[in-house]
């Protein structure tokens, strides 16, 4: 999974000074900062800004008061390309990381299974120490300073639009954070480093992405993603008028295009899966996918009374389908009484949190003092 | 999918008094009841013992009190197979079936979606009327029935142990009746006659079925379960240790060994489909699909204070392995508090509650006073 940025390089070859990575089951997430060429930092508060805007070759970057934010990703599976970036950054900001309150010089802020699964490569590899963070600590802590501290950060999604909500801080607690990588983890959030981890599914973004590559002839996440857009998931799918003679099912108030079984036509026609066309299957996927997770996170929500339902996670991806389609699911379930929102950095959440990790100026961040 | 029931013939001919069909999906259920050859029925009563035994060509039937009850299941796309059955039955029975306090000679009692699509072929075919019933009517009627006047109907499952569980009638409600066909319903049962469908989701036997044919070779329901035994469902799924190089994320409670993310070991192997061993697939297919249901299951159960889930529907199909998925996903989810319950009847709750409806004297049945 990687919304095309993994590749490609910051132009301006800035000099790091905090790096923080949250290596995950598919992907690596890396957030630095940097003081920019030509640009002086006006304090060690470098993440303080926020006007972002995407550039040509895919990477987000935030222009920062002194310095800039930048985001980038890697497959976990080529760990090997993301150590190369950060030996890169390394000599760019002249051999080292500080971890402030630590004599030791080579260490940055890490999330994620990763950061014990890749320790002992980046030691070898880069002689720098993974200072481990819990992966719950950084997601909620990388939601709430994106909550608190960044305009136009969070969104809800209907029909092909999208409309920015700013929620007060005093009425952001509690929600229900919901984070969808590999897997997907449900956590409830109560306030600032208040928060527990209620459910989760394995049904997520490397469900879709493993049964999509097996089912179709993708490679990517984003080559899936891009089919799924053309495709008609009722060529695979089992509808409930497929059932019904093309009749609704009104008593219990199921529409005769409702999806009464994902994949349940595949069961009676005699076509094998080169039949198919796999923009119908990736939609179909996609669709069984986003429904289920916006199910089990609304009957979450519902169990702990809360209203919003925040989406994270690079599974969705900005994606106009996977929003709307968790957004209807959540909808439709909830019968109007949950709202899902979604979030601009959604898939740094756990990179940001790892950041937010070292000592910084927090509190200005947090309290949503940011120009 | 038929566990092996779809074929071969009721070995004593019986002169058929009551037929009652549940056409889903995927398959088509149907329950008659008939004298049996030689004896005589005491009364209409037909349906009033239930010694049950499996004979040498998978059809399981039962030994009546005057009489037998008699289950046969055919695929939905195969409707010409079960026309033909009604046809031969029909003669056996001198020519058609008695609907009471109808004039109609031709009529069986019908549910399912298929009560509506297939009404005009029934018609053309067999000059039959199909009376259609509401399908979550029958469901719970057909439940209702079973855990009131069937004797080691309702059993736990765990550990390859099966317990049966003998409910006393005061204690039976509320409950969650969980249907698995192509898709799955979710009722919340609060008395005879008295229900709600609460939740439901598309990722049922259909999902399974469907992608399974698609992902290998398999061609019918049985042969994908019988593969299910040999896999391995670690070599397609992500597990936590595979995120966290073999290590538990204690602090959340996630063992190495749960699985983090469903296929997701597929995102990152260079492996292409027919490398995969079809044994590793359906295994993993069959506990994705199963665990989501109990996990959505158990969150229903949970918002209506309900301890009790019974697990009904073809997908069950008394496999071992669905089932041990299930109890442990409730038991996991619910931390002990809601409990898993399976019926021996599982596949034909629609097509009972149907048989139900016909006028015959329920009150025997359902006031638990059968031999």
């Amino acid at each position: 999974m990687d919304c095309g940025s993994q590749t490609g390089s910051i132009p301006d070859s800035p000099r790091s000074s905090h790096l923080a990575i949250d290596i995950g089951g598919s992907l690596i997430k890396l957030v630095y900062c940097s003081r920019g060429s030509g640009e002086s930092a006006a304090d060690e508060n470098c993440c303080s800004s926020t006007e972002s805007a995407k550039i040509s070759n895919g990477i987000n970057f935030h222009s920062l008061r002194g310095g800039r934010l930048h985001f980038q990703t890697f497959e976990t599976s080529k760990v090997a390309d993301c150590i190369e970036f950060i030996r890169s950054k390394k000599t760019d900001f002249g051999g080292g990381w500080h971890l402030e309150g630590s004599k030791e010089k080579n260490v940055i802020k890490a999330t994620g299974g990763g950061a014990y699964k890749f320790a002992d490569l980046f030691k070898e590899q880069l002689d720098i120490v993974l200072d481990k963070q819990d992966e719950m600590d950084c997601l909620v802590a990388g939601a709430n300073f994106l909550l608190k501290a960044v305009h136009h950060e969070a969104f809800t999604y209907r029909d092909g639009v999208k409309d920015f909500v700013q929620i007060n801080d005093k009425d952001l607690f509690p929600y229900l954070l919901v984070n969808i990588g590999s897997g997907v983890s449900m956590i409830k959030v109560d306030g600032i480093g208040k928060f527990e981890r209620v459910s989760g599914t394995s049904v997520g973004g490397g469900t879709f992405l493993g049964l999509g590559k097996l089912l179709t002839q993708c490679k990517s996440f984003d080559e899936l993603l891009e089919l799924s857009h053309k495709g008609n998931n009722r060529v695979v799918d089992m509808l409930v008028g497929d059932i019904y003679g093309g009749n609704d099912y009104n008593k219990i108030g199921l529409a005769s295009t409702n999806i009464a079984s994902s994949f349940g036509k595949a069961i009676s026609e005699d076509k094998e899966l080169h039949e198919y066309q796999p923009e119908d299957i990736s939609r179909s996927l996609l669709r069984m996918i986003s429904n289920n997770i916006g199910q089990i996170s609304y009957l979450n929500a519902l169990r702990y009374g809360l209203k919003r339902i925040f989406f994270g996670g690079f599974f969705i991806c900005g994606h106009a389908y996977t929003m709307d389609t968790i957004s209807v699911a959540v909808h439709y379930w909830s019968k109007g009484e949950a709202e899902a929102l979604f979030l601009r950095h959604e898939g740094f959440l756990g990179a940001l949190g790892a950041l937010m990790s070292y000592n910084i100026d927090k509190s200005s961040l947090l309290q949503g003092q940011i120009s």
